[in-house]
């Protein structure tokens, strides 16, 4: 079965495992005071800027949680789309893990936007309401598109505003990156992002994801408390160093950069092909590495005795086709032909 | 600086590494669907027989805690030692993560006995105390020491005779089976054991651990319930393979136990260098790979000028010492000399 | 100022005051064990028969936390209403007290059906998602409507077919079934409500609301666990006899219907003559004690100066305005009166 | 059976039950926006002076447990005896409702000490353990003593020396100021409580407490905070006037402490009383209006076939008798009486 389900069913990439082997010499403090974690920090310091916080935490639930949790109270409420991977596939962990609810917006493709938000801040101050605290979006969206630069911005000032943060899901946000071809800084910091879920996992770590505080010492009690709140909730490798040392490498020389651009190639060489079938459509913007399309019911029965996918809307026959760093050419080509063929 | 810290602040086994390697060709689905975690499965299964629930998780906290979360409801108690990792040394997670109260009893050694839990049952069925429900105990124990088969079952009798559960932290049960030389389902499964944290961490895996329910057909619904909670509960790796195809490893042929007694050997050898030294005594019953010793503060400075390690005890003097799979003859009788040139 | 904003502006029965009055003579058990909480049961088992557990808590958000608290763990999910009093008025109570997650629906009069309710079922078995595991519905609505005993069934009968419970918020109960002039049975047990808040403080009490399990005997622990759960949340007052007086005489000779009636014809009323005045239109089927009425901004204005009632929806000038027991005929004619010389 | 068993036991006085009908004379906006709790405020403020901030809530677990909950996050641990209401008696609402760690020391009269708290603060700054944010404080304790204001101050100003707050649990305040006879602010405010349960229900209240915050604009969020934390923890009574106006009336003229210096003289009669009696020895120090007395177990069997008391320690055969409000020399003399028949 030739993997386009999720880039979490790729493995690793082959310069992570490297990492991890170097990174096993000898003993090393345990918990994040070690060599591999002061240079993983250096690294984010290079890529961001100064007065930022990173820690280093081990899946994207992990970091979404974590970066919330620091940033609410239980009678706070996250804004995000109705798609968001917050509300949507953590099985209720923001809710159980923080208290805190989620008021959702509807989205077709994953963004929201500041007019659809500013009605709910109408609870703000209301006692009977829980209070609007951040917004949350992810870049890129579950629907594979990429917020502009001056979309955050919008979100962000719109949070500022108000007394808000605006809060980053980044798992796939290299993809987003390297689609946008701008800075890192341009989206995130420089666009208002308080705090940023850094995404490995799906870029081709082993595991591990990185919350980024921007503008950190803004926050009084960050540095102080989520150190304890990682810890207390689950999200602590004692033996840290095999989390920061897949960072490093992932950051060295732009290689995770260059890891999303190989997946997004892949999406885009896959889109282009499906869309000139007939019968085919892809119904998204393919931005990122995932392409959503509609295709006959017969079509994608077949399909799936050679693939592994999944059916996104069994109703309007969509289905969800995932890029990775480790797709080639040649599965793409042969999905593609695959679907020719069925046409 | 040679480490006697903690089997934390080593690395992993080489033969470890090279299982990831293995497992990390080609795609897998996600989230334990795998070839991977079908193995580890099985061989959990030749270890301890029919009818369990394994269950993989990051680390020994979100074991413990998964464990218990599974058991009991918020208005239920955990008993415990005052010593034990779950109360000192998980920043309040289970009562962050299950929300229920912990009771603990005094221990010198770690241990607890019937004797000293029967007391607080006397609060079942009053309904302005939390009810106990579990008692959880550590295997080989916070100071090194290992719970007999009597000693367990005798834990075991008591609690299910009042309808509770008994819960075994065995981050460090490869140790104690080592030390006591029994087959581990005599101090686990046979003893009485309800459900068992299984460590890999502490014993040369790079990271994770595993939940196992013993009969867990007599659970009505661990099966449909744990997955949910170990998601919510920020411990599901979407690359599960990387945790499973350690355990695959460490438990052919016994290698997990032959990990642990060589830490043992090296803990035993440390600990008849150090008896022998004056003004040094062993204060701890040295059954696993943890010793206790009281020295000169003195000889306390200079030794970790060379070696780390932590005090144990300020007061009086006393350090812990740990040995780990990758501890060395040499490194043992390093620290030994060392501390004999000091006396 | 003239009260129209809720029935909780509302003070109480002078009958309930007298069983309070009653109640103080001399010393009682605490926390339940008294004549007043046993003469209160007997009350609720001739109204609703045999094999139903009652406990008295002191708030609606005690009773609908508690209730549902009762039937879920945090990785389920609870299908509301997005008007649902638990969804917007009890500042995220129910993430923060029972850790779950509220699926919401649309609805343009408080109502849901089973049609909307069914999509959401196809999360159940998927790790990602929450676990639907009750329905809530609010009778009579948020916007003052009544469910039949038919539209109930229905819902129930979708619930217990997916492994599901049927959970009825009553806060205003007493003014639904008044409306309906069905026995109360045949709008709760009988259409196979599971869990029922039974509401006092809206309908003429000081405080205090019931929740109701029927078939009790079906859930293993409800006994046993609710009262850990009262304490543990809360809403166990130390002086239970004087929560349970006041239900002990609300249930004497139907007084708890004849209240509700009272608060429904004066609604009634209110919206007969409302709904002749030129630009007023009555907007909601007023079937209980709330009318909700659109009318010109000046006379929104220009009434609240004389009476006391909320805006509901700014953008399109919908007042909401509520009748309780103790309105009278003439604070009705008042306010049309009042509306009337405005038009 | 005559009330020795609690001060909840008892029912109200009937100047509260008079305060109540009044203050259901017409309607009142909800939510505490209303004229009885202006008037408590303003009794509030006359006690206690500028810079305050009071909160209404229903009972005291939710008093003591919302005080806490505003100080602490989840990672923080809250230093109390061992022997604390807290811990004892509102089986795990701290742990569930706050999700932080209760850290204990003993206790033989329910009093700590610096010395005893002062070992704990060694776990500030280590991220593997709840860190102590609150020392909690019984007034007057469990065993019926009264902590004297130096005792108090001492803890305040090691709390404070360490980052931490002094919370006060006074169920039973009115008793301990009644005995010590000094201003209620030399034993809380002017001795460093920051924030205070302010007992009302054992006090001659149907229920109801205060939360009572000192030096309330030090803190930057309790005003906005403590109301969304009340609601969603259940402690709102929509009708809050009916918790208000009953504080206003005890607050009146000294009523609070003229009721608990009866329940104190009732006490002390029966104290003397039992003292003389042979092979009754009274245990602990009756400075408020409990007494705990060791007695032949024949003697207890007999006198609880008309007395109802507890049992305290079963070992010891040590009886608790609390006097009430409502305690007559009459009732006293009776038990005494029994008691020397029976010795």
């Amino acid at each position: 079965m030739i993997n386009f389900a999720s880039d979490n069913a790729s493995g690793a990439h082959a310069r992570v495992l490297e990492a991890l082997t170097r990174a096993n010499g000898g003993c090393a403090r345990a918990y994040g005071d070690d060599a591999c974690t002061a240079a993983a920090d250096a690294a984010f310091a290079r890529l961001f800027g100064d007065d930022i916080a990173v820690f280093y935490v081990i899946n994207g639930t992990g970091a979404n949680v974590l970066g919330l949790k620091s940033l609410v109270r239980s009678y706070h409420a996250v804004i995000c789309s109705e798609m968001g991977h917050i509300n949507v596939d953590e099985p209720g962990a923001p809710e159980a893990a923080i208290g805190c609810k989620l008021l959702t917006v509807a989205s077709a493709n994953g963004k929201i936007t500041p007019e659809q938000v500013l009605p709910l801040l109408a609870a703000q101050g209301v006692v009977h309401h829980s209070q609007p605290k951040v917004i949350s979006i992810t870049q890129a969206t579950e629907f594979g598109e990429a917020y502009t630069p001056d979309e955050v911005r919008a979100l962000a000032e719109l949070a500022h505003a108000n007394g808000m943060y605006l809060h980053m899901d980044g798992a796939r946000l290299a993809n987003a990156v390297a689609y946008l071809g701008c800075d890192v800084n341009a989206v995130t910091r420089d666009a208002g992002v308080d705090v940023l879920s850094f995404g490995g996992t799906k870029n081709g770590m082993l595991f591990g994801e990185a919350v980024v505080f921007f503008n950190a010492s803004a926050y009084s009690d960050i540095h102080e408390a989520f150190p304890y709140l990682r810890k207390q909730n689950l999200q602590l490798l004692s033996k840290m160093r095999f989390v920061s040392c897949q960072f490093e490498t992932m950051l060295e020389d732009g290689f995770w950069l260059q890891s999303a651009a190989h997946a997004n190639a892949m999406a885009d060489r896959l889109a282009r092909g499906l869309a000139a079938i007939d019968g085919v459509s892809v119904v998204n913007r393919v931005e990122a590495n995932e392409i959503f399309a509609a295709m006959p019911p017969a079509m994608i029965e077949a399909l799936q005795e050679q693939f592994y996918f999944y059916v996104w809307d069994a109703v309007r026959h969509e289905v969800r086709l995932v890029c990775s760093f480790d797709t080639t050419e040649a599965e793409v080509d042969a999905l593609v032909a695959a679907a020719r063929q069925l046409a």
